[in-house]
């Protein structure tokens, strides 16, 4: 299985397997198609987002077993846009002889928070305070621990911030344990942080490490909205964000690109807020700005290519475009032509064919040289807006 | 006819159709699904390059009226990829009420080389000398008025050189006329150039005008082989470049980008060689290098979008992949691992299953900042080579 490493050919292509055809897969299969790579995508949607770049679409759940190895046999690897794929399924994969990466075992510690954690904690990588509940008399106990607010995670499953539930006071704890009825939950200290910061980091699985920029996100409702690169931080809390990364990558020993959440607090510390084993929304802007894309650099880690250490080209501002909170089903993004009067921008638009309240329907990236980002992205929010066909029920 | 200008939806998107589904198209088809349009492509294969991309292949070739009309029928707006689409068609469509950019008129004047010198003459935008051919005794007085060498050039359905014969010598001059037999013909004083020049330049029926960096050009045999932006001139050399570059779309008139060839020479002065109504192999280099790629300002231009000037983030060295001379038929690109060693490259693989001698098979963008482009050229050319799967009979 070392045949593609150095050659690349359109007639006995490598063929790449996307669990999940989401805007991650979209832009991920688009760097493959410029190698004239193949992709087959799996998702529950036939007009999925990646759908358009894709030589193929199966159909069916992240977490179908029998999916994931059809789709494992039409491919050379199997990758994944999400943290909801199949670990179990992936690790029969891989025992099989099939390439998966990042490994079942890098997923499998990542996609449950609790374990992600433990682990991290483990291995001397700064975190938040955190325990795992069992029982409300216990919640209680810790947060009086803790001191408000706490966070309430669950423990898998979540995505875009659904799986938090801040506990503001005593009164709270019965309705957040109600909230997530039943799943394997963790409490978390919340941090008072001064931002948030992420950085995409790659590894290949040679041992190779990689990472761009440190980058400051802006999030609403535990929702990205605004990516700024770079972070407007101090060399001391740049050197801290990198060395958490880089040390996290070894530990961890994934290949492919991951996404490292983290909270700077006000000493200047740096603690790792959340992992994720794939492109990352907060990592959208390396397309326009760096020498490299966060996607081509994913393509590289999984295939085991060189990923010299990318360059940021351009400062940049990234604006995700959301589904307004009253509109469901169709839409349209206006104010266009506005939009692309102003100097370095580019817009991203998924292609999904709904809209809901909150959703990702694409994102808008700007080079900017000495401007404020934050006055960038209220211009470009002034501009452009969804507007739904018709007002939910 | 305007409700695309300022909305953007994916359940009604605008609908582009391309007349050639090469490389131009399929880097153009990759741009307008990351908007989330739709793509139909006339192309005469059906797994031409920009296949990957479309929406719908029609199988037809170029100068078919009948596929060009069901084309036409399907999309919202047409453009091509070659000059070589019929723009007789083209006019039909246009006075039926179809949107075609550039407009055939434009077309008409570029596509014949003749036509397109006379134009820019009367324009007043430099040109070399050049005169009509009629028959063998013309040939040898103008040849003997101009000094040699002369180019004779064929004025129509010419591409990547193979449009041009370099007469040395009286003694070539039959040769040249045979090589051409019968076809329209046009001679050129030879110039002796310095550099060769290009520019990328769009314009959108609002009549706004913005342009690229002027970018320095290395053919062989007259087919290009490497781009070095920006190009390493003197201020009053780049000056007058763009001067003719503006005054030239000012008079064309036509809506899109346009790649624009010049010769520099020894004196500085700047003389128009070829106009390409289309994206051009010479703007490749801005889909990493610039804050918009010509591919996009093709399509703002296209469709009215505002077109801010754009800017070079980077200095860049693009090189054509191009077939050897010896091979045809399927091959493999070696040499991607040491390729991809290099900071700040990306490799373009086509898509095309077979390779022809001097076959544009994809291209290679690196960004560079104080390196010598040349070294980095020759760095590129030593690591990654085409390897034919068989021998040419």
């Amino acid at each position: 299985m070392t045949l593609y490493k150095d050659k690349l050919s359109v007639t006995e292509p490598i063929r790449l397997g996307i669990i999940g055809g989401g805007q991650l897969g979209k832009m991920l299969a688009a760097e493959a198609k410029r190698m004239s790579m193949q992709v087959v995508i799996l998702d529950p949607t036939t007009r999925c987002p990646a759908s358009s770049f894709a030589d193929k679409v199966i159909v069916g759940n992240f977490s179908d077993e029998q999916k994931i190895y059809e789709l494992a046999h039409e491919v050379d690897l199997v990758t994944y846009e999400i943290e909801l794929a199949n670990s179990r399924a992936l690790t029969n994969l891989e025992n099989s002889g099939v390439q998966v990466h990042p490994s079942p075992k890098t997923l499998s510690i990542v996609q449950n928070k609790l374990r992600q954690k433990k682990f991290l904690r483990e291995n001397n990588i700064s975190v938040p305070d955190f325990k795992e509940v069992l029982d409300e008399d216990q919640v209680d106990k810790v947060c009086a621990e803790f001191g408000y607010p706490v966070l309430l995670k669950a423990c898998e499953d979540s995505y875009d911030g659904r799986g938090n539930y801040l506990i503001r006071s005593r009164d709270d704890i019965k309705g957040a344990l109600e909230y997530f009825s039943g799943r394997e939950c963790m409490l978390e200290k919340y941090v008072n942080f001064k931002k948030e910061l992420s950085i995409m980091i790659a590894r290949n699985p040679s041992g190779c490490i990689s990472y761009f920029p440190v980058v400051e996100n802006i999030h609403e409702d535990h929702i990205l909205k605004t990516t700024i690169a770079p972070a407007q931080i101090t060399a001391m809390a740049e050197k801290r964000a990198i060395d958490l990364a880089v040390k996290t990558m070894e530990s961890l020993k994934g290949s492919g690109i991951f996404g490292i959440e983290m909270f700077l607090d006000e000493d200047d510390e740096v603690l790792i807020n959340e992992i994720a084993p794939r492109p990352h929304n907060s990592g959208h802007y390396t397309i326009e700005a760096c020498s490299v894309s966060q996607f081509e650099q994913h393509l590289r880690a999984i295939l085991d290519y060189p990923m010299p250490q990318p360059t940021l080209e351009s400062k940049a501002v990234m604006i995700n475009i959301l589904g307004p909170e009253e509109v469901s089903g169709p839409y349209t993004l206006n104010g266009i032509r506005d939009t692309l009067a102003l100097p370095g921008v580019r817009i991203h638009l998924y292609g999904k064919e709904e809209t809901r309240p909150k959703r990702k329907l694409g994102h808008v990236t700007i080079l900017i040289s000495n401007t404020n980002p934050l006055v960038v992205r209220d211009m470009v929010e002034r501009k452009l807006s969804v507007q739904g066909k018709q007002k939910m029920a």
